[in-house]
């Protein structure tokens, strides 16, 4: 059993958590989590763009437009992912035993699913397992409940922020899985947040929106797009606020809480990419457009030569010159300015010379590109880590 | 200096080729080449797509629309990309003084680099070595050109063949370089074709592209595409038949020699894939459109997944799904089916339960996965390579 000895996530009111072993990963490490509301919750969802979905998330994209849940369970050990009808019919079960063991209607339960793909679901497992995994559940449950949705990650993922709402003080509390298979659009991760702060449903499907378009959509380990994207946000009124509209007050400080809190997550799991040593922090400037500006940090992420060069510290800026050049975006070669953790390694396309110097910067951990385009106003963000001869050790031996 | 012994390709009437270490190289290797025509031959090219290209590209793309060109001198070692105004003096000194040593106009010779991006270009090293150059061109010096164009290379790519043009016997010969770097729209690679066969203008550019798309096009090592990719084709008519134009009855074999000789060099490109153990061919049948079936095929090739589980000998057969389902292509899961090395992995969608039989045939050196979508009569092919330690290796420590 991974024991990850970390400081406790603030509670929020009304909602509890809890994980245990189901015997669904052979190691007998914790495998299914249950995260549930004291009351129908406000909820939205952001889902995979592949048009390959895991059974659970067919089935959650079909409720999701209801606004409304209360209960999720979810497993890793099986992604119960090109399982067809059977793997409907699994998924279908796990609902409706969970929403019965909890007393709840099943419209208002949400399954998801992480781990292998092409294997049935163990739903005998998860069922028999349901009364233990209700039993367990406790406001302090999240980190349990974190710990149930590891795959090949190294550590919990959660994260915690109180706001002022008018003179009450709200929650928001996230736990979130993933280290390979990571890509821009979300690749195999899985992202739970939950707040006791009161939101029309409009304002939390765009606050979610927004976030995940900024954090979770602008990460890539390897470029790989999974079955099983999952980003749920459930609002549960608790704090009996006067619901948030797009309009309100308070509504921009808790998007950009909801966006700190799916960013600091977001690194998270790029700091935990398969085998990697370093988190790369690329930001581009003076875009002519924001979709420019996304693509070319994107680009840059993306890019095997440029994670390699990461890994080995190699200054070679060429391949973020190469990058930067194939991403397309509108740029010209001679307006672009490149700063690599303070040193200024490209100045109007050319190099400056600074490759010692850009040597024993990138000897940090964290790493910090900074591109100008100089074309426009433009910013945008991404994060990515560095490929290791251990990515291809894990990737090459999974599953098997 | 390496040595890769190999049967010489075929002579080309009217064509001489020469290689030699102008001192480019540190290593002291083969760094310079030359072709060249005893006549003004009809020139095409196809060029990187990167919006930041090289300064001999970017000479080149001014030269090609006049449809011809003499000689062509190549170097390796050096980019001459992201060099500026200094780099474009440079392709163009090592232009101006090789039409010299070859009494010829400058507008009929073509430079071309490759090698380490952002470093000035040794212009007069080339300089230097040009009466050497020059003095060794011989009808059979193919071999030590193609030598002279190798960076990560590990062995020599050319191919050649015949065919009958009405009476007469004509000879296509290419050579290619291209370990690294490469991706879908071709990154750095370099080939150069020549034909004393007679062709249009019109007849030479279209037959040159569509082989590129279904051959280049399609080859993915890391996705990366790079400020230098070039493909020019020459064709001197010291055969002297009558042009072939895209009505003529043998302008259909002269098409189809060009696509196998591009598609036999980036087979070659792709087992030549930094570090790779294994060649994989993607076909894809049963598309709706041509572009979904490009689409799927790339996607396959692309994904770092599916390459670490063919090195990996890993049937998870899971990641090819899921890279099919994040193609972008129009398709439904229950309709794919998926056969490796004559497995059947995937019915309608599903697994078959034949994971042994499936680790077995991913011994084999070449693997051969064919997808079908069911979705109608298209198809394509794509190229890769698996994805191994030594690919990290490679690219982690290159350039500095």
């Amino acid at each position: 059993m991974k024991k990850t000895p970390r400081k406790p996530e603030l509670a929020v009111s009304g909602f509890m958590f809890s994980g245990i072993a189901a015997g669904i990963k052979k190691s007998g490490d914790y495998d299914l989590a249950l995260i549930v509301s004291d009351r129908p919750a406000i909820t939205a969802g952001v889902f995979t763009k592949n048009s390959v979905k895991a059974a659970p998330v067919r089935l959650a994209m079909e409720r999701i437009s209801s606004g409304r849940g209360q209960a999720i369970v979810i497993n890793s050990g099986n992604a119960n992912a090109c399982t067809g009808k059977q793997g409907m019919r699994d998924a279908a079960k796990v609902k409706e035993k969970a929403a019965k063991a909890l007393g709840l209607s099943p419209e208002v339960v949400y399954v998801s699913s992480t781990g292998v793909i092409g294997k049935r679901l163990p739903a005998e497992k998860i069922v028999k397992a349901l009364p233990e995994l209700v039993m367990k559940l406790r406001p302090s449950g999240l980190s349990d409940a974190s710990q149930a949705i590891m795959t090949t990650d190294r550590y919990l993922k959660t994260a915690s922020r109180q706001i002022q709402i008018g003179s009450r003080t709200g929650t928001i509390a996230a736990m979130a899985k993933g280290a390979g298979m990571i890509c821009p659009d979300m690749a195999t991760m899985l992202c739970f947040i939950m707040t006791d702060i009161s939101l029309t449903r409009a304002a939390l499907n765009h606050a979610l929106k927004e976030a995940v378009a900024r954090s979770f959509n602008m990460i890539s380990v390897d470029n790989d797009m999974s079955t099983n994207d999952t980003v749920m946000a459930m609002a549960n009124s608790s704090l009996r606020n006067k619901p948030l509209t797009r309009n309100s007050p308070d509504y921009k400080k808790f998007k950009d809480t909801l966006f700190n809190i799916s960013y600091e997550l977001a690194r998270m799991i790029v700091k935990d990419g398969e085998g990697a040593t370093k988190c790369v922090e690329i930001t581009v400037n003076g875009a002519r457009t924001e979709s420019d500006a996304r693509l070319t940090a994107r680009s840059v992420a993306g890019s095997l030569l440029v994670k390699t060069a990461m890994y080995g510290k190699d200054p070679n800026w060429g391949r973020i010159m190469a990058a930067i050049g194939y991403s397309g975006a509108a740029l010209a070669e001679e307006d672009i300015n490149i700063i690599i953790n303070k040193v200024t390694v490209v100045r109007n396309g050319l190099g400056t010379g600074k490759e010692e110097l850009l040597h024993k910067a990138l000897s940090d951990d964290d790493i910090f590109i900074t591109i100008d385009l100089g074309r426009g106003n433009k910013s945008a963000k991404a994060l990515t880590c560095d490929l290791t001869e251990e990515y291809i050790n894990i990737n090459a031996h999974y599953g098997t």
